[in-house]
């Protein structure tokens, strides 16, 4: 769990492989015997992660084909640990023999460098890529099924800013059905094509687009989640601060919030056909850390894809001197667009975890 | 560890205690042997935390006297765990009596009672109130003399934001000495009496405020923390949401990051005194989950306190029926000035373990 | 929970305390809200442990009064974690000023010094002493009540051997009661008094004995375990082999039964008022890393204490010399006797702890 | 962690896989980078553990041919988890799928089915079976190399005990070249013969014969280890004990040593070639949980194997009746001869993470 490739407490994902590497794959182990489950409920998500799908994304084609290799017997979980395979293909690694020594601003490759004394697989960013998010995918994709399945909780995740280009509205349920209907996964038609206007103007100028993506998890019982350093937005955020390219994350009015009396920012409660609710949900479902039975809304800051076609000042680790550098290779303008389905699955091993933690899902089915 | 009550892999802090209970305390395994800690080291750094200081504060008075009760030999650290109590003393739980069906709006009391069906302790938060944040203070205050011994280390963290009134410059080295010159943790002294009346005022209107801390950390070496799950990131956020109040985190540039390019937003290097540095620092000083060597900076949202005096609507769990709610006692109209320590506390605690984990601090000194 | 001070993975113990420091406790989290608890739970299993009851213990007289300082409210757990402390105070640590330089076979004092440099706190094994079992039984004695209260599991623990003199019967139910009427524990009467005497004898020769502790635990339900590296067997051993002093640890037919054919050592299914049971119980209750229904059997092997107050050969620190030693104070010739509750306290964590994983015990009650 | 399928702090080892399912694999996080490392130094040892190489072990042919798909680089570990992969070839699953209903004795059959309502993969004991400890021994073999090439630690098993058969002589040094020129991996030759003999005539009778492995490792430093619930004793056994089969472990003189008294027993110190020694190693080399230099000596106790050719008494599950029961297929007369590489395994993952947690084997080497 220590050295970094584990997540999880009762439901635990060990994510393996390397951008370049001969595969990349997902152990999720503690998942309850007897859901059922197949390749397709992974694949489906993963596609939608997918690169190459259009213009506003890199053209490199990951086939991505998932492979569920041990824990699932006769269609359902068997309690053991579920192992799934994805083989890369596309690789050229040719790319990036000549970045060995000069450093790539925003990427991982100079601490990666001193930490591992260079015996890291740099290639495409090897152990640090955004294509290891994909194993994730893999694990989420079946948390979140295991949620829907037993509690009936909806996870979903859109992209709700590009740039400065922000939604106009804010979300509600009758979005949900939109969100994947354009490229951006923005569930405003209008903004989204101001979003992928912005984004091809950016590949344009060899630049990138960073934005924020939005989640809100429906129908999670009152009660999940522990105190303290167990708390809801403890584990949410250490699960979502892993994928690469974030840097700020906040629940509920977060750091608007902070702008407010507390007496516009405390939620007051209400019963409403017998259940007891807040009119406002400015805490984002979690009250001490626990869910109070309101949405989950939580809010991703991606920074701009560090990979940009344009000159760059550097240095060379070898000579110890300035340089420039020029990044070859195929990069997306905006990362953005492919995250919604990364962050549901993350979002969905958490809540899962504390669901199991607290009893809302059996161990087994 | 899975209970909430624990925090860290290698350096880890344990919590307890309730706010009205017979004492709080925090034990921490796995300090290094051999550094020098009395508990002046500590009461030094409670006593910044320590609320009735102020008109800005409320007036419970914490006497928080800390008591080492293991794990200090002769004036040094034996490898053992380090046990240290507070004994509660100024109580007034019968404040509290009559809140036991009515809900605070803003505070963990709903979810709370659902989870542990009444059993919790719910005087005065209980588990749940911002006054645990001293056992974090406690262990961090260790933690941070650790680092500063061994690797010259310094985190500082102030307040830049009360409400809706920000700092005016950019933090630098300077102004570390003025931090604790005021009540409100702001090293700007103008921008500190403007925070300071607003709290006043927000008092006055039987209000709370919020605000943003602001912490960073210098001299951390290159290469601490992990990839993926174990992020620096993922880590640092894990700790800082155990505060009660905090719902938004950034690293670097953060939000604000989000809505660069990424010309605008990457960090390029260059040769500083033969030293590999950045320009800018927008990625807060971590690069795929690992430090680069340059300040560690972080931004921190608390909401404005929950606790008001203003008469609020809300819901009676005996009776399932909507009412009011007065909320009598003392309160902090605003808790921001008290956390600079907290976040400290918790930097240094998990900046402090991962070093460790890196091999950058000895197991014995 | 890496540095070796804390057990368990929902349900989790943190000792903490030396023998000549300040005072000795515990920490329990995640113990279920609801519980029924008072010092007195706690006490009388501590008072089962204490030395200074015979001629046949340690005449060190410890008072270990527990007092209760967090997570019990109006007698009944609240979900918090619970804080027991017990004052040190009869400490004579002048006798072992002289041992700082000494070795003392048997004793950690050797690698303790290695490992931390002198730093650790020597005085009466410091944080090496088997006094520190106390906390052990004081988070025990709450998790045997779990057990007992929520599935009506019963542990039970004896004294089948001391040096050559073994108990003539197997061990059953109707024995329970004889276990506590004589010092050494041992539900047989005839062999007690043999017993007793074989170590008032070892006393009289400035020696020591070890021996061998049972442990049945009946009525866990059938399921409770992990397979492989989670299985009863591995955490049981765990927590059984952090006894200083344990040596040795089987479960069932353990070493016996590796002599048998499969044919005389399988347990044989049959159906008894309609349950499913095995006619032996060679397995001692664990098949695969879980729990079949039949008790859970444990053998538990003690090595002779090894503080003897015989002159020993031994090695000079500073000098790098061989010398020899008398080691004075106040011996045990054998800790066996007093062991039963340290063994029933962890097997009931365990236990506790998998029946928490497993559902069996809810996390509130 | 928590479930069951991975083991280690900061070398984590994590296995998958089910006897019959596609394949089975381990991945392996946290090991050093920079360690020289090929797919022909894990399938060494796993040849070594590999059935149908003789009469004496069942003739399920098992291809267990190795492949590495993460984590090395030009033939360097990187620092990312390496991930190894067997593919399961010859699977009979046909044999099992009468025994659905009823249960084996000696098996995790039944304790299987309960736990997971029948969702669990019953064929060839799915999860349970011994099958899978090729994934202890694919991160072990690692971990071997580990603590060979950075401390010069050496660690062997071997066969000291088939049935009633025992090893003449203590083991020394100069054996080890002799475990693996027979097929019961027992260094004295004519002890050997007899083993084999009685194995051979377990067959014959449709029996099955267990035994006791002996594990020693030389040149592990001083100070390895933690005390109480980190002690080396808790970890080992922790490991150790999730090999199917095993129901007893001992350090040192273990169970025998709890017959003696303290002055046979202690091992005294003495002065060697200017190095700190005992005379004996009574202690198995742990003292106080922590290494004192010494070899570590375990032993093992194997339960002979529970698959019998032979008619038995059991259940049906289905009918909730007494029947009888014969388990056809291949089975092994006797695992122990096959067991050593697998107690190394475990062995030297356990030392290996200590090693690294003490800070004697560097992160990056």
């Amino acid at each position: 769990m220590l050295a970094g490739s584990s997540i999880g407490q009762r439901l635990v994902l060990t994510s393996f492989g390397e951008s370049h590497g001969k595969s990349i794959g997902a152990v999720l182990d503690g998942c309850p015997a007897g859901l059922e489950i197949d390749e397709k409920d992974i694949q489906k998500m993963l596609d939608l992660r997918k690169p190459g799908q259009s213009l506003i994304s890199t053209q490199r084609k990951e086939g991505d084909i998932v492979q569920i290799i041990s824990g699932v017997f006769r269609g359902y979980t068997t309690g053991a640990p579920i192992t799934m395979v994805i083989q890369n293909a596309d690789q050229k690694s040719l790319d990036y023999e000549n970045l060995k020594t000069k450093l790539r601003p925003g990427h991982s490759d100079y601490p990666a460098m001193i930490k591992y004394n260079h015996f890291n697989d740099y290639r495409g960013g090897g152990r640090f890529s955004g294509r290891l998010t994909a194993t994730h995918v893999m694990g989420g994709a079946i948390a979140r099924k295991l949620l829907k399945v037993t509690l009936g909780v909806q996870t979903n995740s859109f992209t709700t800013q590009i740039g400065k280009i922000k939604m106009e509205n804010k979300f509600n349920d009758k979005m949900i059905n939109s969100i994947y209907k354009n490229e951006v996964r923005c569930p405003e038609e209008n903004t989204a094509k101001k979003m992928k206007e912005a984004i091809l103007d950016a590949r344009k100028k060899r630049d990138s687009l960073g934005g924020i993506i939005e989640s809100v998890s429906t129908n999670l019982p009152v009660g999940i989640g522990d105190p303290i350093f167990g708390s809801l937005e403890s584990d949410l955020s250490k699960a979502l601060f892993s994928i690469p390219s974030v840097k700020g994350i906040e629940f509920g009015s977060g750091f608007e919030g902070s702008k407010l009396y507390g007496s516009e920012n405390n939620d007051e409660y209400t019963i409403k056909k017998g259940k007891i609710i807040t009119k406002t949900n400015n805490s984002g479902g979690i009250l001490g850390g626990i869910s109070n039975g309101m949405p989950i809304t939580i809010r991703i800051a991606f920074k701009p894809a560090s990979s940009i076609a344009q000159t760059q000042n550097t240095v060379d680790m070898k000579t110890k001197k300035d340089t420039t550098l020029e990044v070859k290779g195929r990069h997306d303008p905006c990362v953005v667009p492919r995250a919604p389905p990364v962050v549901d699955a993350l979002v969905s091993l958490t809540l899962a975890d504390h669901a199991i933690l607290a009893g809302a899902i059996k161990s087994t089915l």
